[in-house]
Parts: C-alpha cells; sequence; structure tokens
C-alpha cells in the first residue's frame, strides 16, 4: 500500500494564559507504510478533554507537555487501515491514543480492539471510556458515598459530571448536579435524573446551591474550581471528601489571583471538618477497577440507569475551535470529533 | 467530708486575635460533696494543648467552644479525694477532663484509672495520651509511611511531632523534623535520633529543608501550616500524604491574610501531585486503635525506640501565661501544669 497523506493539528506556540487559535496549526505529513508490529489507523472519533489544556503547557504536571511542534494528543476511535500486527485484522476499531490526527502509525500492543456491536463506538472515549471511569473510580474509592448522603458535581453535563451523579443515585445517594444555563439544568435534572440541578450563572447561585443541599454535601466531585468550589466549602459536612480530578476554571490562569489569601481558611476546613481532599488520574486505578468499570457500566447503561450524551463536531479543522470553547462549557454533552466516518 | 475550696482558670473574655492574659480570669468556688456516682478529684496534672485555643473562640468548630466566665477545659491526672462510685477507691490516680482547677466533680464513668507503676503519671496526658495517640493514629491511618520514605514534621521536640518522627523511623521510614532554635533541633537529632532537624528560624530555612529531604517528602503531618507549609509543598512527591492534625501558627489569625490566593494553587498540586490532604481528631480513631496505641507504644518505650520530653510549669496560676508561650513555640516537650504534688 502506498503511503497516506496524514492532515494533523499541532501546537503552534505555548499559550500564556487564555489559547486561542493562534496555538495551533494544521499541517500534512505522509505516513510511512507500518513495520512488523505496527497499525497504520485512520481517525474515526478524536476525543477532546480538558486535560489536553495542562499538556499544551511546559509547566510541571503528571503527565509530559505537548512539544512545540508536535501533534496534539488525544483519545482516538481508529480503524485499523493495514496491519503487520498478527493480533489484529484490517478493518478492526481499537481505541488508540494517536492524537489530533486523520491517519496514524502505532504499535499493534498500544491498542484495545472494540467489539462495535456492544455499544456505540464513541462511547470508547466517553461513558464506556476515560471520562467514565474517571467518575467511577474517583467517585467509588475516593468519594464513597453512602445511602443517604448528598453528592455534589459541577459540569454535571458533561461526561464526567453525568456520569458521577447518576453512579451516586445508584448507589443510593442524592445527586445535586451544577450546570451552566437552564438547558444544561434541565437535562441534568429530568433526563438523567439528578435530584436537583443548579445553574451557576444564576446571581444567586451560592442561595440556590445551599437550598439545594438541606442535609449539607458529604461528597464534593472536584472537576472545576474556582466559584463552584467557593459556594460549596461553606456546605461541606463533617469527614466529607472531595476527590479532585479537574480544576477547568482555572487552567488558564496565567498568575496567582490576587488576594485575601484562602489557604488558610481552606486548611482551617479541612482540620475542623476533618474534610479528605485527594487529587487523582484515572490510570492510577485502572488496574484495580477497569473490569468492574466496564461490567457495571454495561449494565448501568443497558438497564438505563447511566445515561449519555454526545457533542460531536465535524471535521479535524475544527478541533481547535470545539476544544476551546470546551473549557468555557460551550460543549453540550462530551465533546468529540468526528475526525472521518465509521465505515470508510 | 467538708466541702473543698477548688481553684479555676476561667475564660475572661473571648480574644479577637492573639490571646493575653486578660483573656483568664482566676477564681475561687466551692466544690459540693460528691453525688452517688461521682468522685472528687484533686488535680495532680494539666495538659495544655493547642486545640484548647481553639475552644476559646466562638467560631465553628469540631467542638462546642468554652463559655464566657466557664473554666477552661482540658485533660487531667487526678487523684481521687472521695469517691461515690463503687468502681473507684479513694487515693486512685486518673485520667480525666477537668480543666484548668485544682478540684472537680466528675462522674464516675468519665475517668480511666491509671496505674501509676506502668509509667510515670504525666505521660498520660502526653506520650501515652492524646498527644501520642494523635501521632500514632495520624501517621499510620493517613500518612501510611513506607519503608524507605520521607516523613517531615514540624513542632518536632513537642508531644506530637517527636512521637511522628520516632514512630515513622520504626516502620523503616526517614524522619525529618522541624524544630525552633538550635536547642530543639539538637535534641531532636541527637536524642530522639531524627534523621535531620531543621531550624525553622534560619534565614535560609527552605533550602535547608529542601537538603534534608533529597528524594522529595512522602509524608507531611501538618501541625503547624504558615512558613512551614509553604516551604513543603513543592517538595512533595507523587502520592504524598499530609494528615492534618494542628495548625498553630494561624490560631490568632483574626482575619484573612493579604494575597496572592495561594489557594488555586494548592488545588492544582493536588490535583498535579495526587495528594491526599486528610483533617482528622484523635477521637475519631480511639475504637479502632487506641488499645494498638497503648501496647505499641508501652513497648516502644521500654525498648528506647520511643522517647519523650516533658516541660513542667508549676502551678495552676501560671497555666496563662505557660499556655499563651506554647502558641509561639516558647515550651520545650510536652508542656503540662503541676497543679498538685502527686502525693497528697
Amino acid at each position: 500500500m502506498s503511503a497516506v497523506t496524514s492532515t494533523r493539528v499541532v501546537l503552534a506556540a505555548r499559550p500564556h494564559g487564555e489559547p486561542t487559535t493562534d496555538n495551533f496549526r494544521i499541517e500534512t505529513a505522509q505516513v510511512p507504510s507500518p513495520a512488523d508490529g505496527q497499525l497504520l489507523l485512520r481517525t474515526v472519533y478524536l476525543s477532546l478533554d480538558p486535560y489536553m489544556r495542562g499538556r499544551m503547557s511546559a509547566a510541571e504536571s503528571y503527565a509530559e507537555p505537548v512539544e512545540v511542534g508536535d501533534t496534539m494528543v488525544g483519545a482516538t476511535v481508529s480503524q485499523v487501515v493495514e496491519s503487520r500486527s498478527p493480533r489484529i485484522e484490517p478493518g478492526a476499531y481499537v481505541l488508540a491514543y494517536s492524537g489530533w490526527q486523520s491517519h496514524a502509525l502505532v504499535d499493534g500492543n498500544a491498542v484495545r480492539v472494540l467489539d462495535p456491536d456492544r455499544a456505540p463506538l464513541s462511547t470508547a472515549v466517553g461513558v464506556l471510556g476515560m471520562p467514565g471511569f474517571t467518575a467511577y473510580s474517583g467517585l467509588l474509592k475516593i468519594g464513597r458515598p453512602q445511602p443517604g448522603e448528598t453528592v455534589v458535581v459541577a459540569a454535571a453535563s458533561g461526561p464526567v459530571g453525568s456520569a458521577v451523579g447518576q453512579i451516586a443515585r445508584i448507589r443510593g445517594a442524592r445527586a445535586v448536579g451544577i450546570a451552566g444555563g437552564p438547558d444544561k439544568c434541565a437535562f441534568v435534572r429530568d433526563e438523567l435524573g439528578f435530584d436537583a440541578a443548579i445553574d451557576h450563572r444564576a446571581p444567586d447561585f451560592a442561595e440556590q446551591l445551599k437550598a439545594a443541599v438541606p442535609d449539607g454535601i458529604d461528597v464534593y466531585f472536584e472537576n472545576v474550581g474556582g466559584a463552584v468550589t467557593a459556594a460549596v466549602l461553606p456546605l461541606l459536612n463533617l469527614y466529607a471528601r472531595i476527590p479532585v480530578c479537574g480544576l477547568v476554571s482555572q487552567y488558564n490562569a496565567a498568575s496567582m489571583p490576587e488576594g485575601p489569601d484562602r489557604l488558610p481558611g481552606f486548611m482551617g476546613l479541612v482540620l475542623t471538618k476533618s474534610l479528605t481532599i485527594r487529587g487523582f488520574i484515572q490510570s492510577e486505578f485502572v488496574q484495580a477497577m477497569y473490569a468492574d468499570f466496564e461490567r457495571d457500566a454495561t449494565r448501568w447503561i443497558g438497564e438505563g440507569s447511566l445515561k449519555y450524551r454526545e457533542d460531536v463536531v465535524d471535521g479535524l479543522e475544527n478541533a481547535p475551535t470545539a476544544f476551546l470553547g470546551m473549557l468555557h462549557g460551550k460543549n453540550f454533552g462530551k465533546l468529540v470529533v468526528r475526525v472521518g466516518p465509521e465505515r470508510a
């Protein structure tokens, strides 16, 4: 097979503060034929996730940054165009980590084969993939909601938040979701079945949140930071747990915000309320919990107790704009880019 | 027996910010004869502990505040003067919670009888009491030091910090203590056997701390807050644990400190380092761990692997000044007030 041309989105420059489309550049490159053990993939769906903002920066983090000039990283659902791996047939669909590009060469051992009859392919990067597992592992391992307790989560119409609230309810807890705007709140309450949904854009957001948690908050699943966290803190109960999986509201901050310094007060609250704060990346729990997650989530989706919504953007060239919008909550559901058709 | 006169220290006024001796007042009162089931106690040792600063304030906390005009609370080693409890003989020594006073009436079921031959009586409010158990439970349950890991603790010559570091070493970890001044540092290193001791008053404290933890910090046992915490944070390793049992450096703060606001950066660190921050009060772990603590601590003291130092102040009338000094680290070892002689 002759070489294919891959379209890709590279990091053109590191952002200082708020990123713009100027931080990205679209390029094309020839992809050589696969070597022994390799696969040539064409991307069907590219997952866009908040953690990618961290990869654009050189600051120390839990993962290496993307180098300037390199292809942006990301999980994909891809189809095998050509295989030199004995275990994978051409035409198979795989979960890969081949980034913001239309085609890629990957090691055959670095992908997981997907069953297209089990669930829609895009769910492999959503409710049945990393975001769903982030919700499942962080909530059950760190949050540990008990029946009758109150769980609060922001970005509640998004892929992590929507699963957090629904799994909390499956475990017998009350779920209160925070989302941006009346449409998302209606979806969270009426479609996902949360006990309450609060619009963080409302001028009386903090009062509404307080009214929605008459028994206080036992688990706050932290994925946004900022004003939502500030409203949550005074409502935390003794022994409340805060799994921290993201802080999307502050990823674009270029410097420390002005005072007063709230850290001493926060530590005082940790002490007087015997709080547990625990940062995590879902990969930490894969070995211990992923098999349970796949079994449980598949069953819950089949039973209708775990619903999800996707926001599909067409065309790799639209990935930068879609990604920048996501950092401000413009997506409604799990954001994926349809890079190519499911069936070529 | 005729009524006895009790001398007591009451809360004269709530402090705003830094407390002074004007916040206390010495009074005398007649103590009636014990009713059925009660004991009349005379105080031998009164324990002075940083948590008492919190009880002087009306702010919400994990325990009720002392009311203005009421006797200051605190643990005591007391001797039974008169008993109307069938289980306790006159002359027995008990661990009580009868506060800053020379005599008290207490319920016979609210005390624990001490064996004066097992260990010095004063250790019941020190290394074999609440401070020792705070160190033991917080370090082993939350900090979970592994062999070869590095544990850092401040107030390292004090009753909690000294036990934290020594128990860390017993568990095979490296112990780095922080203390105020060369005498305390020498004691921590040479007498208690910590691997290193750093003077937080040194102008290059942060650099010295960094040099003392070449492999980073896996457990930071938080009991002070402030500048020590600020120096520790950049040195924390992935998956580091921070048991929070006290924040003595900030107990006297009357308002939020000036900016910048360090809370967003702290939460970012929690996320990127997958940190665990856990506030606790030792009482949470009594049921699960106290018997183990008594067995282990008694054995370690006997073997010489758990040493302790006491700072004994004579006379109840000196309790306010000694307490105020403790909030600034003026004590050297566990601070106790000898209210009366061991043998009356």
